[in-house]
């Protein structure tokens, strides 16, 4: 169960930090509690570990810490943080700490023990997925231990600059939120559509069990935290083809989820849309709002550019991946998984089974893959190119 | 043998006239020679139908030719051939003719019979793929017929307007051409990474055999023909993946071939550099180029709207057609092959399979995407618009 070389050690760290929660470990329950806690700590501190990254490291390297905090809230500029950023990220670490505490709390009282309330509250308020058990917390039966988590997920993958809104304007802070909005519409959707698979096809009966199993599995994967109660490898095609869309989507912007971020999504939605309606009355003008406010043509530029760079790593990093020669599902669930930070895939590397199972090689493109992912991807590529470097010097 | 219902012989028919090929018939064999020769004629008439479509049909049912032929001729409005319309039809009509003489007395002589050579020529020219034989091309032994027909489908799935500059400009005409280079780059790039992975995997160990197949396979599916000489379903996963990336080029504008076709290729991966560039030199100006003229901000945007079209289109098939529970490799293959126009997928829509697997459901929806895909989407759903048909009315 020891981490035996510098490839694996880095995989898992990488795994950690950009709270993926992918492992290369078959036997967590053998490893010590010391371990076990470190491991996970790190997914607590990659949650919001990426604005000390843009406030405090990345300035002393001499990169400009605004060009981070622009890749990790790509929010249509409605909110710019920046101006007054570092009495802002003190707020958003009180309510990563109230978030931390409540669920410690919570998962207590539901049941579980000290130790693994603290190690699951960090897998979920990272939303990491790193757990203390081998079959992660299908290894807890309790449905309330589930909901709780299935809550504090959806909580953590809700960008968090909303929950300050709340005192002013109340829930209407959240439903006002056209991200918000479609994050919960996709939520709702999938778990609905995916309970009904599941009972239509006889996988799960009691109309409850059913909820909760694809409310958790949902949850799990859209605000890219990875836990599973299931294994969900297992379910009717057309479950898998809807948490395949989730898989895609990601949480909100601003949350401590990963993945290309539903504003993303929303935009690109209201692109087709606008490019439909132009079909048919192609002299009339559509413009495009986001919460009320138009979007500048360049946002929505850099947005679908995005989506096509986020598309074109996948298949290089697919092409390098299926050098080792796994079937294609496990080869591109992999991808996704890791690219998305969400951390179990399909297949070999589905919910049951860990990423051990991949060459070095892979390991190592998938933990680039989990960096880049969670640097929302220009930001790393550009790190990479030597243009860069001699750009800052002068 | 025979088509036993109205949905089959839709799904037969619609892959003819777009040109896809897919066939729900699993022995084609015993088929009468007249229905063969149908059968394959719809591909030949389909492949450059579209244009009668655009210039004859639509117009006398009140619908705008243009509409159509700015949907079939997405070149950055590089060449506006509408102004010349009726003519310029004539001179592709004249080529395409040629085209399909010259290969029936190519295959004739390297040893078809009069009547496959037809069968095969209707199926080269117009990017369709059907054959007279349950397994395809790989009836044939003849590396000859091979290469003739790889050939064929190289030409067909080139931009027609390039080969009639050849007479004033030589081979300037297609090698300045960006989207015919990357067209090119992509057949050869991928080609010789299948041959490596083919042969270093023991799969094909002759170098030429290697070449053969490679080449054959790559053509196929990149000009969206989708003929087969080899089960690549049963090739390694890394021959598989630079396949599947090739399923989702397609073939250059203003070809018979479908797909998204290779100029938004061109045009994305040029907005994805730009993207970069911009985030080195946030300030610096990155003009656009195509063919060295500038790309107007409105043809990139619906470029890129088009492909996220393309994405949420692929999406919603998968989930129509995953209801019927088939593995996620057969669904999402078939909907990318029938999206694209190509034919074969991987898994039970392999290269020996047939679609005769699916239900009456799948084929009517993968009906509706070949129909869809070949008429480049948004012309499609357009037409299913009640507010298209009201704006006419006026």
């Amino acid at each position: 169960g020891a981490i035996p070389n510098f490839i694996d050690a880095f995989f898992e760290m990488c795994s950690g930090y950009s709270t993926t929660g992918s492992t290369i470990i078959p036997d967590v329950e053998s490893l010590p509690r010391s371990i076990l806690f470190f491991r996970s700590l790190t997914h607590w501190i990659g949650g919001m570990g990426i604005i000390v990254f843009g406030t405090a490291l990345l300035p002393s390297l001499g990169i400009n810490g605004q060009l981070v905090a622009n890749a990790e809230t790509p929010g249509p500029t409605a909110d710019k943080i920046s101006a007054r950023y570092s009495d802002h990220s003190k707020k958003l670490y009180l309510l990563y700490f109230a978030f931390t505490i409540a669920e410690i709390v919570l998962l207590f009282f539901a049941g579980m023990s000290p130790f693994d309330s603290m190690i699951h509250t960090f897998g979920t308020v990272g939303t990491g997925g790193f757990s203390s058990y081998n079959n992660s917390v299908a290894h807890f039966a309790s449905p309330a231990i589930h909901w709780i988590i299935i809550i504090f997920m959806i909580l953590c993958g809700t960008n968090f600059n909303l929950f300050f809104d709340i005192p002013k304007k109340g829930l209407k802070a959240l439903t006002h939120d056209e991200e918000f909005r479609l994050y919960i519409k996709i939520l709702g959707i999938c778990t609905i559509l995916i309970t009904i698979s599941l009972m239509l096809n006889g996988v799960i009966k009691n109309p409850f069990t059913s909820l909760t199993a694809a409310a958790f599995q949902t949850s799990s994967i859209m605000t890219t935290t990875g836990y599973a109660t299931k294994d969900y490898d297992q379910w009717p095609a057309f479950a898998k083809c809807v948490l395949l869309i989730v898989f895609l989507s990601g949480a909100c912007s601003s949350s401590t989820g990963g993945g290309p971020k539903i504003v993303r999504i929303t935009v690109a939605l209201k692109l087709i849309r606008r490019q439909v309606a132009k079909k048919l009355h192609p002299k009339r003008v559509y413009p495009l709002n986001y919460n009320g406010r138009p979007i500048p043509q360049e946002v929505a530029t850099n947005i679908s550019n995005f989506i096509l760079f986020y598309i074109f790593v996948f298949f290089m990093g697919c092409l390098l991946v299926s050098l080792e020669g796994k079937d294609i599902v496990t080869t591109f669930s992999a991808v996704i998984t890791c690219l998305g930070n969400i951390g179990p895939g399909f297949a070999k590397v589905g919910p049951t089974c860990n990423f051990s199972c991949m060459s070095y090689f892979s390991k190592f493109v998938l933990s680039i893959l989990m960096i880049a992912g969670r640097l929302e991807l220009f930001t790393v590529f550009v790190l990479f190119s030597p243009k860069y470097w001699n750009s800052n010097r002068g």
